[in-house]
C-alpha cells in the first residue's frame, strides 16, 4: 500500500507546551489512540494532560518505536532547543515524526543523527513517491467519506467518531486520514493537499485499498466541493474514494467561507446535491447518510432544536458529534447498507 | 506573474527525428509561432519542415536565446548523444528549455555548463515556487476555458485556434497555457497538472491576471471535469480561471473515456451543466460559446451534417478547428460579450 507508515507505540513530545490547545496533534493523538501513547517528553516544563511523563531512555525501556512531535512552534520550524531531545531519541533507535512546515529532512543534525542510528525522519507533509494516476475501477468493500461546506469545520473529528462508534456497533471499520494530522492519529495515510494534481484520485485509491466486502473505510475530507481554493482537492477526493456513502460536515453559525469573505457559505442542500452528482461518475449508489455539525456557539434548547428541525428537513440523522456521538449516523448506515 | 517564462527567439532542436508526428512540439511551434523560431538544429540527419537549419554559432549570431527540445526520445530521458549539442548552445549563452520526462535540472553535464555560462535549464513540467491559494476574487479582464469531454480531444489546438481567430477578428487576445507544451509555444504558462493540490485554482489564477476590460485571456484546459483520473486538475483550473466563456472540445467517435474503457465519454450536455454549474461560483454569468469536434474520422457530408445537427441541438456554433477554423465561435463571443 502507497501510504505514510508510523510505527507505534508513540512517545509524544509537546516541546514547552503547557496549553493543550496549542499542542493540538499531541492532545488529538492522546483523545483518540490513548493506546499507542505510551507517554510524553517536554522540554522547559513543557507538559499536557493524559499521558505519563518519560525519559527517552525509559520511552526506550517501554518499547517506544517513534516520537511524535505534537505540537507546532511559532513559525512552523523546529527550534534548535528541540535538537538535543530528537538526536537522543533518534540515537534510541526511534523514528522521529512531524508535520511542521520546514521539514525535519531538512534539518542538517537530524539527517545526520538518523544517518547514523538508521533511524527514520518522518515528514507526514511529504507525500509517498510513486503515486499513481486514478483508475476510477471499483473496488471491494466500502466507504462512508467526510464532506463539508468549508474547510476546518469538523471532518476530521467526525470521522474519527464514526470510526469509533462504529467499531461500538460491531462493524469492521477504518479511519483514513487524508491530512497531516490524521496521518499521525491513524499512524498512516497519505496528506492529500500536498500530492501533485494529476495523481489526487490516485492518491485517494491507495488510500483506501480493495477490502473484504463487510468493511468500511471511513475517509477523512479535505477542503470543500465549493471552495474557492481547495475544491481541486476535493473533486479529486471525492472521485477517488467512490464513496457508497458520505457525511455533511457543517458549522451552525458559519455564514461564509472562512477567510474568502465574499463567498456565502452553501447551503447543506447545495453540497449534498454536488457530491451525489460527481460521485454517482464513480459510485452510482452514493448517498448521504447523516450530517454532523458544530454547535457549539448555539445554547442547549437552541442547539437540540436546530438539530431536530435539519433532522425534519433532511430526513437524516443530525448530530453534534463532540456532543451526541455519531450512533444516529451508524445506525443510519447500518439500514441502509444491511449485510 | 509567477509563471514560467521562456526567452524567444528559438532555435528548435529536433534530434535525430525527420518525422513531423514524432517531434510534436517542434512542429506544434514551428506551426503556431512561427516568427519566434528562427531555425531548428538535429543531429545525426534530423529535421523537420518549416524552418532553416542551423549551427549553434548562426543561431547564435541569429540573436536566439533558447534551445527548445522539441522531441521526446524513447523513455522519456536526455539521451547522451544529444549533450554535445546542448552543452555547445549553453556555451554560447542559450537557455535550453524542454518538457522531457527526465529533468535538464537532475543532468550533471548540463547542469554543470549552464552553472559555467550562467544560462538556465527550463523544465516546464517543473512549477514556479510560491505559489499561492487561489482567492476566488474576480479579475478584471475577461477569459474563455477550454473543457473537453475527454483528455487529449483538441483543447490546445482550439485554445490557439481561437486565439489567433480573436486576433484576426481585432479583438484583444493572449492564449494562456496550462500543459508543457502549450508553455514551449506560449513562452510562458504554468503546468497546472504538476502543480501540488492545494494550490492548483491559485496557479490558474496566476495564469490569468488581471488586465485591461476589453482583454480575453484565452487558457488551455486540462482533464476533463468527468475524467475518473484528471477531474480534481480540471476542477482547480476551472475554478481559478473564472471564466466568462467556455468552449467543449469533442470527439465524434469517441465513445469511452480515452484509456478508462470502463467509462462512457459523458455527453457535450453533461460538460456544458457541470461547468456551468460549478463556474458559476467564481463568475455568476458563465456560459457556453461553442463546441469544437475532431471530425477526423467521419466523410465529408457526414462531417456537415454531423456539425450542422450538434449545433441545431444546442444552438451554439460547432467546427472542427482544424478544417473549419474557430471564427464562428469567436463571431459568437462578440455577439455575447459586446465591447
Amino acid at each position: 500500500m502507497i501510504t505514510i507508515e508510523i510505527k507505534p507505540p508513540y512517545l509524544i513530545f509537546v516541546g514547552d507546551e503547557t496549553d493543550t490547545s496549542y499542542a493540538k496533534t499531541g492532545a488529538g493523538l492522546i483523545e483518540w489512540r490513548p493506546e499507542l501513547c505510551v507517554g510524553q517528553i517536554g522540554i522547559n516544563g513543557g507538559g499536557i494532560d493524559g499521558a505519563p511523563h518519560m525519559t527517552i531512555q525509559e520511552a526506550k525501556e517501554a518499547g517506544v518505536k517513534s516520537l511524535v512531535i505534537g505540537t507546532a512552534a511559532i513559525g512552523g520550524g523546529v527550534p534548535d532547543v528541540w535538537l538535543d531531545t530528537l538526536e537522543e531519541a533518534l540515537a534510541a533507535g526511534m523514528d522521529i515524526v512531524a508535520g511542521v512546515h520546514q521539514l525535519l529532512n531538512d534539518n542538517e543534525r537530524l539527517v545526520a543523527a538518523a544517518k547514523k542510528s538508521g533511524s527514520r525522519l518522518i515528514d507526514v507533509r511529504v507525500p509517498p513517491k510513486d503515486i499513481p494516476v486514478g483508475t476510477g475501477k471499483k473496488r471491494s468493500g466500502k466507504r462512508i467519506l467526510m464532506v463539508g461546506t468549508d474547510c476546518a469545520i469538523g471532518k476530521k473529528y467526525s470521522a474519527l467518531a464514526i470510526e469509533k462508534d462504529m467499531k461500538k456497533a460491531g462493524l469492521n471499520a477504518d479511519f483514513r486520514a487524508s491530512g497531516q494530522t490524521g496521518i499521525m492519529i491513524a499512524g498512516r495515510g497519505i496528506p492529500i493537499d500536498c500530492v501533485v494534481a494529476d495523481f489526487i484520485s490516485g492518491a485517494a485509491e491507495m488510500l483506501s485499498p480493495d477490502n473484504t466486502d463487510d468493511h468500511w473505510d471511513v475517509v477523512e475530507g479535505q477542503g470543500g466541493i465549493y471552495h474557492p481554493g481547495y475544491s481541486g482537492v476535493t473533486m479529486g477526493l471525492l472521485v477517488g474514494s467512490q464513496p457508497d456513502a458520505f457525511v455533511v460536515c457543517h458549522d451552525a453559525v458559519r455564514t461564509h467561507i472562512s477567510g474568502w469573505d465574499d463567498f456565502p457559505l452553501p447551503s447543506i442542500q447545495d453540497v449534498i446535491n454536488r457530491v451525489t452528482e460527481i460521485g454517482k461518475q464513480v459510485n452510482p449508489d452514493i448517498r448521504c447518510v447523516g450530517i454532523c455539525v458544530n454547535t457549539s456557539q448555539l445554547g442547549g434548547e437552541t442547539r437540540e432544536k436546530y438539530l431536530s428541525d435539519l433532522s425534519a428537513e433532511y430526513g437524516l440523522p443530525c448530530v453534534d458529534p463532540i456532543i451526541d456521538g455519531t450512533m444516529p449516523i451508524v445506525e443510519q448506515v447500518k439500514s441502509e447498507f444491511p449485510e
